[in-house]
């Protein structure tokens, strides 16, 4: 069987399995947005990585070498956010063909390096070589979280409702438009959603720290990914109400102009970084008026955890279809 | 200019400015074998990361995956080893051609937790994505030092001894032997060496934990390039003696067989993974003693520390010639 076959999820089944050693130190291995270790001291370590293969991730002639270097730090800044940790550091891996002019990599490290700045994260190493073709970026990010901060996926509640923290299907939007032969000009805001991407850190701090979320992931691979994931690891279902998923006006425009269902950018597109996150019913409100006294933002409540024989599904316009995670293959 | 012509190290010196954007959690960044960070609780915090490319640092039709899997962990965890650390967890990043056969990747990570047991360390997490063309691995890994344990690269002083805690070039003499039309079961020791590398963890924890060595570096590029680490992290010289760098049989006769210097693997071939050290003088002959007796093997003493204007130079049937530090280059 192939490695195409077989899927990043059903490899990552069979990696997980024996791959802990020394168990008093984790809390959480593979299976969450990060690795969570007990630690002297009172912090966990979380810890993530992610990588980004030319042709594959990113076209070279589309995103630049400072973008590059920024989202390759952002999304996994965002995995840590996703913990409600805070990102404390991160390594960087490059592999560069041999011709490659000095002024590429230096402008990387510019994006990466104000990332960085932009979120009090050290750049703590890493290793650059060589390749025989493709630029391949690899970003692995350290962060801490107070035990009692930390929220896993695997606590969401029948009841519980679900929240996201920002407009989906932006940065799947963005990428239409880059792929597309639309002037690159029109919609800034999408194609910045796409290229540089903002981790909600903040957010999901002081989201954590409210002690009243029972669930929370980042939006990397689609609404209907990362609440499959969800609900997954808490062994319920999920409904989505489709008219509650926030589009911005951007998408719903350009969906128009290209006469295609924003809807499915939202469900199916991926890295738009916002998180994902549940709670009791009953705490919505509290928490939609801090968020909003704190950040000057909104918080959107697009749907609830129902039991798992009720499966995780869309309702639009009455009718319910269920959700298929097709999301972000990594294959 | 292009990446090839300014070098690894050039590189690095322009990536490790203004890369610290919190400074009170910063022991050592990049610039050793490890960043070291100060965390809540008794210990320092290490992280290091290192990426293999095919065609680059391996052939697919030389290393089998378990041996790649295996290897790609051994490396890091002697960075960690060069810290006089303990490494905790291991992080994994590999991008596939989608035809890859699955069983492919089931050896990579069976070597990979192989090594992992072996040393005690947890597989926290990882990213498995495709790749347009080549195999590509990168290894984070993560360990632990008490303080009052971490030696850095810059500590060595004049009139202190260099130290190598094995036979160096055996696995330089390995590679020349898979790259050549040689039999291939001759030398066992000399292959494995190459393609399954025995990290100096426990060695390199006790040595640092005596409190009497000045510096420490893994050899991972060659001793010529890892005494001009230490060299340069220190600002002195050093002096090399050819006639006491340790050299197997093996690697004795298989240089004879091929008409070889056996010092040109020792001192440029790299990828041994053995410990490079300084101590006092008056110190020396009592580490061996108890490196003996916990180990049941020896220490090799090598050279010595000197000012700094002598520059570093290989004595060699009398005469001096400087060490050139050409190493390992990654471009």
């Amino acid at each position: 069987m192939k490695v195409s076959q077989i899927g990043e999820f059903g490899l990552i089944d069979k990696i997980k399995k024996d791959a802990i050693f020394n168990k008093k130190r984790v809390v959480q291995g593979i299976g969450d947005d990060t690795a969570v270790e007990k630690i002297n001291g009172g912090m966990y370590l979380l810890s993530t990585c992610d990588m980004l293969v030319e042709n594959i991730h990113f076209l070279r002639n589309v995103i630049s070498p400072w973008q590059l270097g920024y989202k390759a730090a952002a999304v996994n800044l965002s995995d840590i956010a996703a913990m409600g940790g805070k990102p404390t550091g991160i390594l960087v891996s490059i592999a560069l063909p041999k011709d490659t002019d000095t002024e590429y990599i230096e402008e990387f490290y510019k994006g990466l390096k104000s990332i960085c700045k932009e979120y009090e994260t050290n750049l703590l190493g890493g290793d650059t070589v060589s390749s025989p073709k493709h630029i391949v970026v690899n970003v692995t990010a350290l962060g801490e979280v107070p035990p009692k901060d930390l929220v896993l996926r695997s606590g969401a509640g029948i009841g519980d409702v679900v929240m996201v923290t920002g407009t989906l299907g932006d940065s799947a939007a963005g990428l239409e438009i880059i792929l597309s032969k639309k002037d690159k000009s029109i919609y800034p805001g999408l194609l910045s959603r796409h290229l540089t991407p903002s981790p909600q850190v903040k957010e999901g701090m002081f989201l954590a720290s409210l002690g009243l979320i029972t669930s929370l992931n980042d939006i990397s691979d689609g609404l209907a990914s990362e609440i499959s994931e969800i609900a997954k690891a808490s062994q319920v279902g999920a409904k989505i109400i489709a008219e509650q998923i926030p589009l911005s006006e951007d998408v719903k425009n350009l969906a128009q102009e290209m006469g295609k269902d924003p809807l499915n950018w939202a469900l199916y597109g991926g890295e738009d970084y916002h998180l994902i996150f549940t709670c009791h019913d009953q705490d919505c409100e509290i928490i939609k008026k801090m968020f909003r006294k704190k950040f000057k933002k909104e918080l959107y409540k697009i749907g609830y955890i129902v039991p798992l024989e009720e499966g995780i599904s869309l309702q639009k316009r009455g009718l319910t279809e269920p959700i298929i995670r097709k999301g972000y293959n990594h294959f």
